[in-house]
């Protein structure tokens, strides 16, 4: 559906839509025939709260294609991921809970080794310790260059992100990066005119850089790939007249909530029953609450499917506490499928509910992927949800008399 | 999905696709309530392989629109329909066996009748017997045009394929066939600038033929019409990696096949055994395998549900077979529907079935419109069906991180 349409027609309703989103929710059976994670998991709550929902099986990006974490998310939000790409750099940026503003350009970061012939023998410097890389990224910081401010934030291991700020700044910029041994790293080049100046700058910081690293053990070099802006887009209000509030623990989805213009509340603890004290604590404050639960697709990716089951009943534990804040909508979803099985993200299909008064129920006493497939939601893109959601919230007016 | 979105995602694997496509498969029942053909057939493989398989209905060309084969194939190949538009004349030439080329223009001809006045009087002179008109083509064929080549294909009765090949022809031209008697045939016209000299040729191709016709009884003059060109699709090679192989016995599907990149197997014999004996001893050849059974389709056309039946129960004999081979993705569907009781090809959406370690089966041991209809694949786009197979090969490449 064309986005601008649905626009026109939203009204203001004193409603409110609770979106919960366990990462990576969908899987696959240990055996083909078997139940999956979310089938075997012990969900009394959520089967109840599925009997007087409809049901279905959400698409992300397009049949066949696994999502990363951020088409995923703008998926679910409603922006379709093709059209909104988030960039490689500015991703490791949200990863590393980095508040990128619309003046920034980022990158992947990584700390790498040469030999003293300036050829790398090491892409990722021996995947050096995360504190050794933090003390490293620090020494960065003091760098400064002329008519743009730099910040560099470790993430894990060898890995940092890189974060230019200033005005005029352009990101078609090319990786340093070779992508093997035994070369140079590149020389950063501007793609387009636009990004001239922005290449001399990354340069100067990659030169500054290698002179602050010189003779340290084991990375004694930098390199940049990745360089990407912040994509704009419209933002919950204007687009939903929803304001919203998010409540996530890990940078990179507090960031993708950020692009899309919500409130993003802190957590302190970080623990999912934190997560859904912030809810209750903030339930009278907003519109709309999207709330992620991370250790799903943790696990998932871990291949544990124990632990996968595990956390689905933990959250099933605390859905009476969002019950009983009374929102007028609920959607139960995920951003994409990571069964414990694959270790990773995949293609298929995410389990999803919807809950509303009004919604027509599919009677179906069970949350799982089988169920959802008999569900009368079908099977959807998952741009559809937000549609669905707004509509059962009072939320969009009738289109023609 | 945008075509090209795929395309930048995929990604090598060593893994091999199974397509196996019966002609017109979707059928209806005998009487309201009943069971279709496909539900009527004894097919224990073919519902073994159901129990382990996503389910659904797809959709060849839009809801309610009956595909042709052409664009029945097309889609289920992954090529939109619509923008990839077969004319009627390649499709003629394609049926005929014909191996079309770049430059060639071809058209669908007629043998006719015209009276002493040079008006029609017959348009399809009696659907004189094919060995007569074999005879008349032999004629045709000593026809020499300055500039271009031209062939002659006898197709059945009164029908052949005309194809003029050359540099810099064009396809825009008017018909010949005035579709009416009493009236004479047409001068053919220039559509558009491009098309003027091939305009003239063809003329000249029609009078030379009516005088080697002058005097023939019944028929005395040729028509032409539904002049086009081979169009232009990406190669399966290109657009999904896959070297593909095509296992058909008619020419318009080995057309069809050759059209999307692939190597149109030889089927000594041409029966439906010499095609799964083709699919053994290329097995280690190619990456996907798209293996056509027509007589599903013909029995449809005709009206004999009962050799409809008889024909998939013969196909799921076979199955073993193809399983035999280990292939990483099975697909088991038809390029439309053509229910016995419609004498016809119809709109209705087609059964389909796909295979693959790590799809999320539905557990219906049952392949049939009714099963299929409540399958977790829903009803979907034909176009669809490829990406989810080239996913399931572990061929597309995560989207985004």
């Amino acid at each position: 559906m064309n986005a601008e349409f649905l626009q026109k027609l939203i009204q203001p309703a004193h409603t409110k839509i609770a979106m919960l989103i366990m990462d990576g929710l969908g899987g696959l059976p240990r055996e083909p025939g078997g139940l999956t994670e979310l089938e075997t998991a012990h969900t009394p709550n959520l089967d109840a709260l599925a009997a007087r929902s409809a049901l279905g099986l959400t698409v992300p990006v397009a049949p066949g294609v696994t999502p990363g974490s951020g088409p995923g998310h703008l998926a679910i939000f409603g922006y379709d991921p093709i059209h909104y790409e988030i960039g490689r750099g500015a991703l490791e940026a949200l990863g590393a809970d980095f508040e990128l503003g619309p003046d920034d350009v980022a990158a992947r970061g990584n700390f790498a080794t040469v030999d003293l012939e300036g050829l790398l023998t090491d892409r990722r410097a021996g995947r050096l310790p995360t504190e050794v890389s933090r003390g490293l990224a620090e020494r960065l910081r003091t760098i400064r260059l002329e008519g743009a401010e730099c910040f560099v934030e470790p993430v894990k291991e060898h890995r940092f992100a890189f974060i230019l700020r200033g005005a005029g700044l352009g990101d078609a910029l090319s990786d340093s990066d070779p992508q093997q041994i035994g070369v140079a790293p590149l020389a950063v080049r501007a793609l387009a005119p636009d990004s001239e100046r922005t290449a001399l700058l990354v340069n100067q910081f990659i030169a500054a850089a290698q002179e602050l690293l010189a003779g340290a053990q084991p990375a004694n070099t930098v390199m940049l790939r990745g360089f990407a802006r912040f994509p704009t887009v419209p933002q919950f209000v204007e687009r939903y007249g929803l304001h919203a509030a998010a409540i996530a623990v890990n940078g990179m989805y507090r960031g993708v909530a950020r692009l899309a213009g919500m409130t993003v509340l802190d957590v302190p603890g970080g623990t999912i029953a934190d997560e859904f004290a912030v809810l209750e604590r903030h339930w009278s404050d907003f519109d709309f609450f999207y709330l992620h639960v991370k250790q799903t697709d943790t696990a998932g990716e871990k291949g544990d499917f124990d632990g996968k089951v595990r956390i689905i009943e933990e959250v099933d534990g605390f859905l009476p506490r969002l019950l009983a804040l009374g929102p007028d909508v609920v959607i139960v979803s995920g951003d994409h499928s990571s069964p414990a099985v694959l270790r990773s993200h995949s293609w298929h299909p995410v389990p999803t509910l919807l809950y509303a008064r009004h919604v027509r129920s599919d009677g179906i006493a069970q949350f799982g992927e089988a169920a959802c497939a008999r569900g009368s939601l079908g099977v959807l893109p998952a741009i559809h949800v937000m549609p669905l959601a707004l509509a059962n919230a009072g939320r969009v007016a009738k289109y023609g008399a």
